[in-house]
């Protein structure tokens, strides 16, 4: 009798491990996934920086360059022909 | 004899069953985790975007002016005086 | 006789004087009519001056403005999220 | 009698003349200074006009090469990294 109540109680026991098994190797799947999208964002976001910085390069370059011509323009006003 | 072995063995499963639910809590708590920190990455880049999109109009300004400084300099240098 | 030749040679510088003086009056009206001219290119080249040196000032300004555009660009990359 | 005094109205016309042809000759020397004054300026101001023009062209070109950015910043807005 005693036996008969162990043995269901131990089968109640492992079905409830395996589910939680089961559950838990979901969890570790969705973990690892999780982690690849972080990761990809994180290193999408740096790519998307790096464009931004040489684009900020360019726009010092056309900035200096703006500036020769002011220089130019002021030098033709002030020496231009009277 | 039979009755101390099922014992024994529901025991071992019990045991197993409260550690896979403890690894289970852990990889749950790890997920909220990770998914408020890919949320809120998410959040910083759009207002990072958002930002960049404002910047874009504001050159899109200094562009407008630009051309019409240039027209301004076009017309006086064709009707300015001989 | 004498007298004869006296009247005519005083009749034909009198004659030269009036034409000399007819060319001189010609040449001063020249004169003052050049002398407007040159007077007016210079009001007009001062004034196309003034004008090229309000233009450089807005050139400036907008130099400027790109230089403040282009400072927001440079904290938004670096400080925006990662 | 009447000889000396044609000889002395022709003396008198003679020196008038003199004086009528030697202030000629003086307004000519002006008339051509200013002339050449005159096309030098014009010369100059030619000169001027063209430095401009060169410089309008390269500021047609900054214009151009900032809306290429422009461009390039609003594809990377719209495409970059979510």
């Amino acid at each position: 009798e005693n036996a008969h109540q162990l043995q269901s109680q131990k089968d109640t026991v492992t079905q409830k491990l395996q589910e939680t098994e089961t559950r838990n190797a979901e969890l570790e799947a969705q973990l690892v996934e999780l982690e690849q999208r972080l990761e990809s964002s994180q290193v999408e976001q740096e790519a998307f920086r790096k464009s931004l910085r040489s684009l900020l390069q360019l726009l010092d370059g056309k900035i200096f360059e703006l500036t020769e011509l002011r220089d130019s323009l002021a030098k033709l006003i002030e020496g231009g022909g009277s």
